[in-house]
């Protein structure tokens, strides 16, 4: 075996498929990781619904890729002349990881423009801790609506405003729907589900603005039928425990809504600063590190930026990440078996998807524009065909029977530590509400 | 409809039977409970441990009771004169429900006989919440393990104390001996899952003393096969983060260990006291209170108690919850329906089981002994049948089959709440530990 230290960093789809593709590679390869799974991020909104269980969309990296060396905790820092990465690890304890090749796979989050404050009311959706909280404030929303007496109030309740019309932002809204208007029919008395607003806002002019011009107008119409206002060309000024604040061609607005969640943005980790400031790397305005036509930063050939933490212009999909992390490791293959470099990294588009509710999704695949069932049946067949691990393909196609063609979600929980988590900001919230009630009303 | 009022408090197995049997009385039924979920605490352990997800072992209240009046709250007082129950809701608002009839069904939860401060480091396994806090703490015992350095840290991080040789620490115990010594074969690089100590303590002289003396020696064999080392007429007298202090025949001894269950005794809740004490009704040593034949309290012929909160002798098992739940609610339908006071309540025992891994448990039913494979083979079939819902049946059989036939554990999530949690509580051991380095030694 070769000496030759490859790290990964982060156990995504960038991370995981380096990992793979280095698997017969006379290397020896460490993966360090926050989690200690992998997340199929794609179906991240199903387990934030209800639909799927966190253990289905987010496989332990450890029985993916057994035998390998795998490190729970959190690379802070990289130094590039020493190279080594810089680990802080669950026990409080800073480790150093020393390395020969570096494939960087950290993902980006969400941006908030510089308004990291609404992140407490309107949470994004990136990780298993995202969607478990989710989870509980949509369910939890139903419930308190069930025990309000107050009409205002429970209107509040029963309004969910979603912010960014990406795929994210468009499958939040159909579930919610299919949540308020079908899945939990008939299980409240007091609280009229059918009132249920959604509403979903963004600045840009049509939904999933990186599709095809008609699968947005047909996703838009999908979204419609389905009772989801939307609200384009509309950007969110202001969001607190009551609402947000939106600025609409016509002038200010504000809707009443407990439960808000944001996605829209792009921010890369603290990490890609951290490179950029190491190596000179160039940033775009989202912290993103400009790499070179093979993946590395200028300078730097030994450390490969792979997924959305690169700004190659491509789009935030696993696709992209995918098929850089096996570039990256392929290149590293390449020299070590002493061979010439190869072509640039080429990004080969298998084609986009989202789904707006059961039996109807948008699929971009080249000159093939699908929509409605035909869709959604697409969207059906790749999902089982990359999910990864046989045992979650058969669970996970067993919860989507249940809660495609029956009524049901079978993963409703909501934690004893949320509700007492939910209330202890409630409280906060009512205290502090006669103080400043211009802010509540229009 | 009647307007004879009747709450429930609990949706556990009693507060389940009792709304189920109401269903075709004429009155008008609410339910409180503290969650939106039914338990099905048999198998808790099964979600503490990977097998199931929290949604397959706690199925929505609403879902079981379709269109039946729930409310999400806590009860904190009854006031037998005004014949209402003080609910204490998520929103921090106290609501009154008026009730004609009362069925109390809060159950009960561990007693740490006097030593609260066990809790934290040795936590009870009675609610989801308690779940998903010992799935965390057994899979990141072993990752820890992966990352320390130090043989003697290592050998901490591998090894587990269950105190309490009930069915919930013998479970426990048998499925962390599997997932030590047979579902992460392979995955760990640097630890050796193979040196992995599990301890059970009791100071009883038998497991599962509650079985048939021939049942709790062939568990004890079983136990003992699989590696769990059993510890008899032992008892903990100290609990701190690094391991316990016991006593024995022999004198005082501690064991180093990160991670450590509690499985014993029983409390009742602080409702029972205020039961108690409005009502002057008497309690045993736990707080239970002791009702008249027929589940109601002493001079309160309107106030049932069933389930684990009632001291009647019987032990605190589903099956004793159920039929005392559906006898209140036939008690209250005879009284509805003017007819006589019928017999006491009479448990009718069916049985009494615990798995010790799989393919292994053992089953008292009356002169029936069974244990192995047979004994596990009954309990799949008992459990089968009792699972509420059909949704959950097919998916929770699914998953036995991936960890019973296979070698996964479906759901393996801590969350990044649950390791920063962690990190934290070690960081301030770690600060307090040279203070008192004596405490750590034997």
């Amino acid at each position: 075996m070769n000496n030759h230290r490859v790290v990964i960093v982060g156990a995504g789809f960038g991370g995981l498929f380096a990992a793979k593709a280095l698997s017969k590679v006379p290397a020896q390869v460490t993966i360090v990781n926050g989690t200690t799974y992998h997340l199929f991020e794609p179906l991240l909104y199903q387990v934030a619904t209800g639909i799927l269980s966190e253990g289905e969309v987010a496989p332990p990296i450890r029985e993916i890729l057994p035998g390998r060396d795998i490190r729970l905790g959190w690379v802070t820092d990289v130094d590039v002349e020493a190279r080594h990465v810089v680990v802080d690890s669950p026990d409080g304890r800073e480790r150093l990881v020393p390395y020969d090749s570096l494939i960087v796979a950290a993902g980006a989050s969400n941006s908030y423009f510089g308004h990291e404050e609404f992140a407490e009311h309107a949470p994004a959706l990136k990780n298993i801790d995202d969607a478990l909280e989710m989870r509980s404030r949509i369910f939890h929303a139903f419930e308190m609506a069930e025990l309000e007496d107050d009409t205002e109030r429970r209107r509040q309740w029963l309004t969910f405003v979603l912010v960014g019309a990406g795929p994210t932002g468009v499958e939040l809204a159909g579930q919610i729907a299919e949540l308020a208007h079908r899945t939990l029919e008939g299980q409240y008395r007091r609280a009229d589900l059918g009132t249920t607003r959604i509403v979903l806002v963004d600045a840009v002019d049509r939904v999933l603005p990186a599709f095809d011009p008609k699968l947005s107008a047909a996703a838009e119409k999908q979204l419609r039928r389905l009772g989801v206002e939307v609200r384009l060309g509309t950007r969110v000024t202001d969001v607190d425990a009551y609402g947000v604040k939106m600025e609409t061609a016509e002038g200010e607005e504000r809707i009443e809504a407990r439960t808000k969640f944001w996605a829209a943005g792009v921010a890369a980790p603290a990490l890609a600063g951290r490179i950029a400031a190491a190596t000179g790397a160039p940033t775009d305005r989202a912290g993103r590190i400009r790499v070179e036509p093979d993946l590395t930063v200028p300078g730097h050939p030994e450390i490969f930026v792979v997924g959305d933490l690169a700004a190659t212009g491509l789009p935030g999909v696993a696709q992209v990440a995918m098929q850089g992390g096996t570039y990256a490791a392929r290149t590293i293959a390449r020299r070590l078996a002493g061979k010439p470099a190869g072509k640039p990294f080429k990004y080969f588009d298998k084609g986009n998807m989202a789904t707006i509710s059961r039996f109807s999704a948008v699929a971009d695949m080249g000159p093939l524009h699908l929509s409605g069932l035909l869709g959604w049946l697409g969207w059906l067949g790749v999902h089982l065909f990359y999910l990864v691990g046989f045992k979650n393909k058969v669970t996970t196609l067993l919860h989507w029977l249940v809660s495609f063609l029956g009524r049901g979600r079978a993963e409703r929980i909501t934690t004893t530590q949320q509700i007492h988590a939910r209330r202890a900001l409630q409280l906060v919230g009512e205290q502090v509400t006669p103080a400043r009630p211009h802010e509540h009303s229009r």
